[in-house]
């Protein structure tokens, strides 16, 4: 019986994916702890630390399933250590004589902070291959409604015309600097580390660095220079970008969530047969999967002081800086990964409503061109006297409750300047778009250049 | 298997204890919305909005071990939808007569709300009894060490005699004014809702309000004036309070912690044999404890503010803030949990060194004592005089490595003011303890006054 | 020239009030420390500890205005010292002979502390009349729209109605819980304390309670049982008070602001004449105070994390948390300043919509009240099949874009049920207001009853 | 009179340098907000949009020092915007004519936004520039204590000998990834935006582009592929990145203010004469620096949240998440600046006392090579019943109080193993440093490789 969210039978799915689960599952920690350890035994044995036969027998049995549970469990009650019970396991079922050289030289901590190295390594993938695939989601939603005008809004007020297309560039440009920022950070995060109890390989003899070396190459990650126990900056550095990330999904979700409203009805997320929107109100449609996706980006947040918090290590390990990481980080790549599978789905079904774009742009009766009109002016008028008088009629067309329009045709200084032809080509919506189509094309350009569109996943791995 | 460590069967019980997980286990949760439903069917009945018979069904059938669940999760992955699954269970387990008059009139957060409080007051008895517990052991050291002295520290360096009683009394008034804020927010907190859809009861007819009324007595929670579907207050403020609370035990963690210094040594948490220290250093006993004890204040902390940004709720209700209390609610509970066994533990079994204590002392050759030798000597020489003298004394003995007593010895401004015996009077550090021992006697008296020391756990339930 | 927002020209009264700016300033800050000298002066010589002629020196001379604030700063670079240079003018402007009896047997903290509290009880007397004008706002929109109709949304949707004055009221009911908190909170909160540097009352002698008791009633506090120099629970809890309070002026604030959206149109902030939208758009009149109100939420939120983290101090006194006070209480004691005065302008100015209201609980043709059509069928056809009929009919309506009363009226199942006379008075939203015009009544009631509406402010004081 | 201790007179300098304060002061801010004017009527001069001699005069003009104070303050009282005075009073100081096209066809955010950028700039080449300072500073103690031994210690414990320059080059190395990051984000950051009010430049007819181009290529700012205004991930990332490195800095603080302990006592900050350490006991002396250095991580790691919460922008333009940056950036850029010239000072004048590192690691009479021991006993005796055996004689050592060395030289097992030479050796810290000076060699190596030691600053301004 579970009691996180994140476990639970009924809500898990709403917090994380059964993929990013797997990843942060207690089997798979032990794992990749045990994967250290066999990784360490062979390269040990290469440097003829530990006999060749031991380091056989070990990797051999370093399997999770070969392991006896119920035994690491009872010593874990026992010991109070969060790796202890594992190498005793593991010593087990080696024997005697190959278990003698389990974990040779090493400290809990290189196994742990490398296990957990490994474990954001397969997250990685995952985050990436998720949020390439929002990517080009996006980018085809960008181009498909290119030209499709809607209300561009300030301060949750129409403002001026825009395109949902470039609506959705905004956030593409955005996402596309997320994948450099991930790629930028991989060789400093995939990093694990093996120094000993203090750092300093006194253990290992003169070889210390030699066999961080190998064992790190053999688990596919870079070597530090000198020991990181004490140095978190990569994990929160990693953190922080998943923050980053989230921040954007996390707009989408709500940007979405409002367009969806009721009373502006612009968007709509996509509706699965059986869903159930209230239990009392039969005519609700939700955007349950848009709040899903905006709501998450909160506990993310938090996560990302949490892991900065623990880079404030004491001295040369520190058990108090991990707690926070344990938490912090699994927390947010299984709530990111939430977010990306909600994002991609929302995005891949939405339901574009145009005509209703079109019509909340009419619904100020020409008001939302008054920055246009008042530049026409300005040419005849000048800029300041343009903008004090179309200020007026806006005023009074707002509190009188009267069209805009109506109000420039009767005005005499408008007439004086313009036709009525030329005051209806002035407010017609559709012409006021500005260069927003061309800097859609701009940003699926400069899409496509950064590669970040293609389904080359190796790239992300490199 | 489970990837948060709140779950995570090796990990657990470094994260919470069973009592508090069951509170919030996915079980529980289940079983206070079918306490919700059968309470709601039982007032509904009574007040003859729905059959006796069907109420009666419900009531019985409103078990979480009667429902299929199987079906329940099948329901899930389809309606994705928080409680409809269970509802339906509910209907289904209470046949189709009965089964129409489940659920009737109110609307999902009705049922998850009071839900959610009637766990968190089966919570809040625990930290009630947990905390209580702390105050006793807290009362019991104070006591025994009252006028035991040691080194009182500020800014991490020694500065004058304490006790280590008085150390222990100022936490232990702190610990008091905590329980007195639980009570304090009990009125508002243990509050049930049912409103429907927008809390205007609207789906009840004119009796909602006594719908309401009976269902929450019947549940033995307070009714509302109006609607909390979106005013979160009273949970921000109940996650508040823990976060002050594990602040304390955090506090004390971290105290003992350096404390415990190989080089400070004046204290030890308990060890119990078989507990590893190290996976290489035999000889390490770590405070392993106190480090767990001080670390879990640090996701409590953030709790804090994830649930005051879930107080910004959008109109009538919003899914939105939902996820941040699911999430930061039993996860502060949960790490509370552990960190007032922890405490409790510590402090009954801590080993505390007066013997080092009092090494540490005189450490400084006296240097200690240099504000009562000021004092002393501003009775003749004025305080200002005394200040500058003294001070050179001090900088002198701290640059040059020769005792601050030597000094003074040889000084002939101070040995005009004072003879040998005198002087020697003045630095003896047991005889400069101020008023601590009578302070404690203070904090005790107010704490037996506060009634939190006795055992009637009963007074935090009413 | 400054560089915080707080205190830029431009900016500092859109973030706070300069009545709040003033009990924060530096003046006042250094004020409060030399009301603490004095009071401690007068005490001590009361009690014989030094010269009553000296005392009413100091007394007479602790005024910031009588100091030489040139020589302050100047010591401020050489001693970096935060107090030091206070004392140090104190005594030159009192005279050697008096000079030698300032800050006699106190430490720093023991000065700034109870200086901060003094600060705080003026800021509280602030917040607490501002909070009770809100109070008194929202009484009066609720009182005034108690039963004028209006769209109740969850999910963003709308959902069923409500009246405006039911939304206000539940604010109220908020409002009234925090200035019963703040209420609570006093006797805790203004306690100053005078301890010594470890807060033993070594350099007193015996009399150091008394000294302390004696100071402490002059400046009209409560005297502790102990010192709190590391026990800063008081100073969170008040801050954590203050999250509170916000996050509902925030919620307040964002309600509002979504409201005020160009497509909702139900309320709109006051306006005053002179003020800019837009540099560019003349036709925009922006939500400014709304998202002012909103918007201050946020780094009062992160600030009550800062206090609580601020409770971990290290041994009997700790300069390092002293910094997050020294921030965060005066930041968020004047973001709250500025958001209890916009909210309280908002809400006196307020232009509420009641025809838009109106309209907008129109716009789904029915669809509103399908929950209502649902429960009068129930009664003929079981209420799990008028759910699923009346689920099936609003999709349609959804999907088609056919009015939900038109679907109705040609449902067999349905008009086999109702006559269309019954069914257009089922579909009035104007009669489905439940007992929202009742709960408000209560929630008014509940709040007179509370003494918090009325206008003595001497209560707060007490 | 100001009211936060960024703008102190009394405490400014302990919260921020003056450089710094320059960066983000009123004067400043505005005058970057009349450099993007500036640059913006000379790019629409040049690209025929407004007459060039209009340019010209409004580029002339474009002088903070010119414009009048009183009348832009007067104007912000009345017209509540926090762009409008400054525009209003470049327009009265350039005269009616070329008045009307200062601002022309841009909105507030453009140059709200592009002047943040510009002083954001000004800000990195000083974080820049005191980061480098501080890397040459840990080098130079690393290469200098390259093989001074210390204590390394894990949960505050004593653990295994280390070295002062190891303890220092875990530092080096984490400040050098800093500086990678500072670097890579330039390119993002450093970007301005000029779009107008929906961002799709609909007021510049087809050049809008190319006006922002030109204009942010006199402001020596990169141009975006698209507008910011609702996209605030560089100005987060930035803001993140001052976490990381404030976390390192923060945690130096910590790290030396514990070795400076008087029970430690291996370091020391340095002492300027006049300096007070306590108002009350003259022998303090205080790691006021220290926890200085320490203390301001934490409001620089909650404004990391800050930004990110501002990320979540409604729509086109959201004044909403404004504010959360103009108090968290300035502040954050602030407190680093503080930070890094504490460290730097710290740094250079550093006390580093070997002979008490070398008695502390004497201290526990060999038990501190316990690990050492035990692998030299393993040879013989296996490396499981080695660390069993070790275990035994260390828990005897700590609760007999009997030195570990004696109870090792009349143990049989041990006795049989090794000579008394041989135990002596074993028991000698000085030779128990493993690879501690040659990975200094490296990350010294690393470092000057890297760069950021040289003085080249312009480096970081490419």
């Amino acid at each position: 019986m579970t009691s996180h969210v994140i476990d639970m039978a009924m809500l898990k799915n709403v917090f994380g994916t059964p993929e990013m689960r797997d990843v942060w599952s207690e089997t798979n920690r032990i794992q990749k702890h045990l994967d250290v350890e066999a990784a360490l035994a062979l390269a040990e044995a290469e440097l003829g630390l530990i006999p060749e036969k031991a380091a056989q027998v070990i990797a051999e049995n370093a399997k999770a399933d070969r392991l006896n549970e119920e035994d690491m469990q009872e010593n874990m009650a026992k010991m109070k250590h969060s790796l202890m019970p594992t190498i005793k396991a593991l010593q087990d079922a080696c024997g005697k004589e190959a278990g003698e050289f389990v974990h040779y030289g090493v400290t809990t901590q290189d196994v742990v902070d490398t296990g957990t190295i490994l474990q954001l390594k397969e997250a990685h993938t995952i985050i990436v291959k998720g949020l390439k695939a929002v990517a080009v989601e996006l980018a085809k939603l960008s181009r498909k409604y290119r030209s499709t005008p809607m209300v561009g809004r300030s301060h949750g007020m129409q403002a001026l015309p825009t395109t949902f297309g470039y609506k959705v560039a905004v956030v593409l440009n955005e996402v596309i600097r997320h994948l450099d920022r991930l790629k930028e950070a991989e060789a400093r995060v995939f990093t694990g580390v093996l120094g000993g109890a203090v750092g300093t390989y006194a253990s290992f003899g003169p070889q210390g660095h030699e066999v961080e070396r190998r064992t790190l190459d053999k688990l596919e990650l870079k070597t530090p220079d000198i020991t990181w126990h004490s140095s978190r900056d990569r994990i929160a550095e990693y953190v922080g970008i998943i923050g980053l990330i989230s921040a954007t999904l996390g707009k989408l979700g709500n940007e979405f969530y409002n367009l969806m409203r009721t009373e502006i009805d612009e968007l709509e997320e996509p509706f699965s047969q059986g869903k159930i929107g209230s239990t009392t109100m039969p005519h609700k449609r939700n955007p349950a999967a848009l709040e899903g996706l905006a709501s998450l980006t909160k506990p993310i947040r938090y996560n990302v002081a949490i892991v900065q918090e623990a880079m404030v290590v004491e001295h040369e390990r520190d058990a108090m800086s991990w707690r926070g990481e344990w938490i912090a980080l699994p927390e947010s790549c299984i709530y990111l990964s939430s977010q990306l599978n909600t994002a991609q789905a929302v995005l891949s079904g939405l339901i574009v409503k145009p005509d209703n774009m079109l019509k909340n742009l009419n619904k100020l009766g020409g008001l939302l061109l008054s920055e246009r009109v008042m530049f026409a002016a300005a040419e005849s008028i000048g800029k300041q006297t343009a903008h004090e008088l179309v200020y007026e009629l806006s005023m009074k067309s707002a509190e009188e409750g009267i069209s805009f329009k109506e109000l420039l045709l009767v005005d005499e200084r408008i007439t004086k300047a313009f036709s009525k032809e030329e005051l209806e080509r002035l407010l017609d919506v559709t012409t006021y778009l500005g260069s927003a189509p061309e800097t859609v094309d701009r940003v699926l350009e400069a899409a496509e250049l950064s590669g970040w569109l293609t389904n080359e996943e190796e790239e992300s791995n490199g």
